[in-house]
């Protein structure tokens, strides 16, 4: 797999489709923090000790026997400039701190689908993840379990008894385990429910973020829906208790996506059709626009008011307009204001290019 | 000519495209205001009096000899009802507070192309009217004048030696006349130039007006510039003086237009792009929002950012969608929110239409 086979192009697993066919859960992941015993947490390395990790990995990779591990590739970021790196943030492969250093110690394993990816010295020694579409919690981290096995089939991870896995930060010390999902509640924030749902949603004990994790505000009506608590409760019970609660919010949304379309069809219309009006003639877009927009053309192809486009091209295409991505496809670095001309024109094109099929 | 022909469809004469080809100066109109000696003014008359009024009125029309008084044809208000009477308001023919009233004293001569109107009954007994497509404020007068000559043969006018023609208004003493022009100033708007030179038209002894005269703010960027004086100045004089400003206007606005092409020019046809997609998928619009985004078509248009539509057809549309044209395409009277979606649909059918041509 060569560097460009990884980065290029927008398709990503957790694009496709989800089972239920809807536009409202978009992902999901679980991602396992671990770490090499006898050896510092990464914001304590030096670059000596982090190549010792590296090293590690590498011959655990190299060596594998799991099915899984062996069909990753590892890169190290000496080898991704900072675009590339960038990328993968925007891919949802990547947190952005990681994805700012071009250190050779520092680096990440993906497979050919890149429903799987390794971090390697981010906050902690090894951040191992699973991404797929729709409301899959137990999928993922089936497949997270069974990659962090046959890595630990080699490794010797810091361990402790009563703890637990040992992390960097205690807040994920115990399982090491977050898991998250994706939603998209436009009905929720037109009918005005939307606070209502998220100050419930964090009286239960998950966090809400936006679309990039931590940081990151929402924007769009897509919000990051994630386990705080770590220590005291099996894998399973965390999984299943956001895989729940997110089921609920799913109905929820259907719910209120009716109430609007019986309620207020032509306001709705109205809205989704100058959504779609501004993105097929926009002759300059900024990101949060777009996103708003994008947003308004989900909800309209999920309520059959837009034909002919699929949700996997607008998970493509969610992507592909962050500046990361745009600059890559403009070939130099750009100005906001010369972003905003090639996003207007990428949303353009790939809209005219599905309505053609 | 019957009712129908008289009131339906959108074609007036006014809508064709101008002499000049661009979209800035829309139309011209001379009126002039007469009154039939020794009856009192409107205001003063009791439906007897105006049913006088009315028969002479008839009379001259009936026995003309003149080209252009045989040429029309008269209709008296009870033959309308409140509808078709604000359509001929909305094609600019005649006031709204003239259509206001169904009283058979009161009506309106028009000819077969809408170029020619006479008012009867209105502030004055009579408000002979010519409006002509672009900058030509002396055919206007022209043929205003002609068809007061031919009115005159038969009617005797109240007229005095010193003062000159006498009329309702103190303001109309004298020539009787008001000219006026329509003029499309959205680059002088998008530069911030608007507010000084309305101010110096103001200060040039100019009105400035909205798109339906007296009464109406301004909206879409439509300005309806005409005199003040009516009295010591020759009728020549007085067109001659706002052909030459209108003129002086419209060079600038030229200007202006060029100068945001060359300095803006993604930002110029953003804007552009924006309307043309609104306007192509609003399933609901205002009337305001729509002359709004009409503007920065018909800018776009006359830029050729937008191709394949005629200004002519811009015209026919904003016409089309006022409350009363609605209505009469719908065939009942309709709420607000139901103008809206109709107004909605009136203009994507209209620009749909236009693209296949």
């Amino acid at each position: 797999m060569s560097l460009n086979d990884l980065l290029g192009g927008t398709s990503v697993y957790w694009m496709n489709i989800p089972a239920d066919g809807r536009d409202i859960a978009i992902s999901c992941r679980v991602r396992l923090a671990r770490n090499i015993s006898g050896i510092p947490f990464p914001h304590l390395l030096d670059t000596a000790k982090g190549i010792e990790i590296m090293e590690s990995v590498k011959a655990a990779h190299e060596g594998a026997d799991g099915l899984l591990l062996r069909s990753m590739h590892l890169f190290t970021f000496d080898q991704l400039d900072i675009l590339d790196r960038q990328t993968l943030t925007e891919k949802h492969l990547c947190s952005p701190e990681h994805a700012a250093s071009g250190e050779r110690h520092r680096g990440i394993m993906l497979n050919e689908d890149k429903s799987l990816a390794v971090m390697i010295n981010e906050e902690d020694h090894l951040r191992i993840q699973c991404l797929l579409p729709g409301l899959a919690l137990k999928e993922c981290h089936d497949l997270a379990q069974q990659l962090d096995d046959e890595l630990e089939q080699t490794l010797d991870y810091a361990f402790d008894e009563v703890r637990g896995y040992l992390t960097a930060c205690p807040t994920n010390v115990g399982t090491g385990m977050r898991a998250s999902v994706m939603l998209h509640l436009p009905a929720a924030q037109m009918t005005g429910l939307i606070n209502q749902l998220l100050q419930n949603v964090s009286q239960l004990g998950l966090a809400v973020r936006g679309l990039y994790g931590e940081g990151s505000e929402p924007v769009g009506n897509f919000y990051q829906i994630s386990n705080q608590i770590t220590l005291g409760q099996t894998e399973e019970d965390i999984y299943n208790y956001l895989q729940t609660i997110a089921e609920q919010i799913v109905e929820q949304e259907i719910q209120l996506r009716e109430r609007l379309m019986a309620e207020m069809p032509y306001q709705l219309e109205d809205k989704i059709g100058r959504a779609y009006g501004i993105l097929n003639n926009a002759r300059l877009i900024g990101s949060d626009e777009a996103m708003r927009m994008l947003s308004l053309l989900r909800l309209g192809i999920d309520l059959k008011i837009i034909k002919g486009i699929s949700i996997y091209a607008l998970n493509q295409l969610m992507v592909a307009i962050r500046p990361a991505h745009l600059q890559k496809i403009g070939g130099h670095p750009m100005e906001a204001l010369q972003r905003d001309v090639l996003r207007a024109e990428v949303i353009k094109q790939k809209l005219s290019c599905q309505e053609a099929d």
